[in-house]
């Protein structure tokens, strides 16, 4: 299997594990982004991730492309934090590699990340000074000679995705071994998922629902691993309520990545 | 959007189109072979559809390529009858240029296909004297000097797949043509694949179960077509009975690659 192959069914593989909790899965579609619109984004994305693969252009113009090619649908951004994760991943095979890639991130690819965000709905602070709604953040980024790590070091704080590129990639390496720990096959992401969720408070959900709600679904996950929660009623209200915990399954995404390199068995 | 892309994308709309009756979909596993089995196969089929498109070697060597880089894990085989029809429709961009591509088969195309073959546990006529389980048959095709259409040709009595080698893809055809009708979407899929197998008696389950139970699910799919059936029932009574529709999906995929070229809307 190439890394971008592994690549691809690390996003096939998240998407179809189920339930899990507020995200779409085999079993449960959003209105206006489906099942369908996931695997499209797994299927379409795959030059991206072979230009990755060949050291192909920086980081930033890839995350650019693979977030090009999977616009192409009316699903709207499926996996944009999946490919901040995935790309260096894929370039850097693996977590060292990937961790040495993004710190020799360019200007230009700050700037082409930004391009890339512009096609994405993807949420962020209100006051961010960094914000791509603004055209003067393309200016600030040049004026101050901003890399793609400096923007990823920027928003760590308030974002598990960008903080993996500050802290050695700690929680997909987290992920990874949850599913190592977890057994093979599809109930090892969901068990990896529900972990993951309870552990670490979601920054997605924090920007869309804030804190309080982001820290209530955690503790909610714990309950479901101590057996005082269902998950599938779980699923169910995370699911009336708008909820999804975007960050975590971009994280679990990156995990089988790197799981599945280390002969994590996906069939079984 | 490339030919093998679309012919991907075709994989994985059939695959989670439901409810599909006695195939699997969306909602329904066998013990053996798993959505993301098939769904797999769509991934890692990619660079045989790329050497396709690109007009590499012969169709026999493109059936085998796609049926190795798909007999990876452990969900047997997915999509060997779509394979029969797809490399064409990708090589041959289309029907037309698929009719002619299938009559410019060598020996050497047929050979590869009974190496294809003998990766899969495709069911047979046990009185075929082209046993794919017989040494002997190799002996006989290089003695006779039969090319892959003349194998086809050879099956088409009781394959439905095979015939659309000989008969210019005719229910390919209707197969996009029944997908236009239902408009766009995965509930286009459902109608056209309820529709086929409601006019065409599936000869993947007279190989399984006979004709006379062949016969009695074509019938039954025209009863959800009048009204009179519930399709959700009947899909749950294939599923018991271990009957499954294969012949009638691997058209439907046939077909969604072809209507996809047309404009057909996957995506509403």
């Amino acid at each position: 299997m190439t890394r971008a192959e592994r690549a691809q069914l690390a996003m096939m593989l998240e998407v179809c594990a189920y339930p899990k909790p507020g995200n779409v899965d085999r079993c449960h579609d959003y209105d206006d982004t489906r099942l369908e619109h996931f695997l499209a984004s797994a299927l379409f994305v795959r030059p991206a991730f072979d230009r990755a693969e060949e050291g192909g252009p920086g980081l930033g113009a890839l995350i650019r492309e693979a977030t090009s090619r999977t616009s192409t649908h009316g699903g709207g951004n499926t996996h944009f934090g999946a490919y901040i994760l995935l790309i260096p991943l894929i370039a850097g095979d693996g977590i060292s590699g990937a961790s040495a890639a993004v710190k020799k991130t360019t200007v230009d690819d700050a700037l082409d990340f930004y391009a890339a965000f512009s096609m994405t709905q993807v949420r962020m602070h209100h006051s961010d000074e960094l914000d791509v709604n603004d055209p003067a953040t393309l200016g600030i980024i040049r004026d101050r000679g901003m890399t793609l790590y400096d923007i990823m070091a920027h928003s760590a704080p308030g974002d598990m995705v960008a903080r993996e590129w500050t802290n050695g990639f700690a929680l997909t390496r987290k992920a990874a071994d949850l599913l190592h720990e977890a057994g093979c096959g599809r109930h090892a992401i969901v068990e990896a998922f529900v972990r993951l969720l309870a552990s670490e408070t979601d920054t997605f959900i924090i920007k869309k629902h804030g804190r309080e709600v982001a820290e209530r679904v955690r503790e909610q996950a714990a309950e479901v691993l101590a057996g005082t929660r269902n998950l599938e009623s779980f699923d169910s209200d995370c699911i009336a309520a708008g909820i999804n915990p975007g960050s975590v399954a971009d994280l679990i995404i990156a995990g089988i990545y790197v799981a599945l390199g280390e002969g994590w068995n996906w069939d079984c």
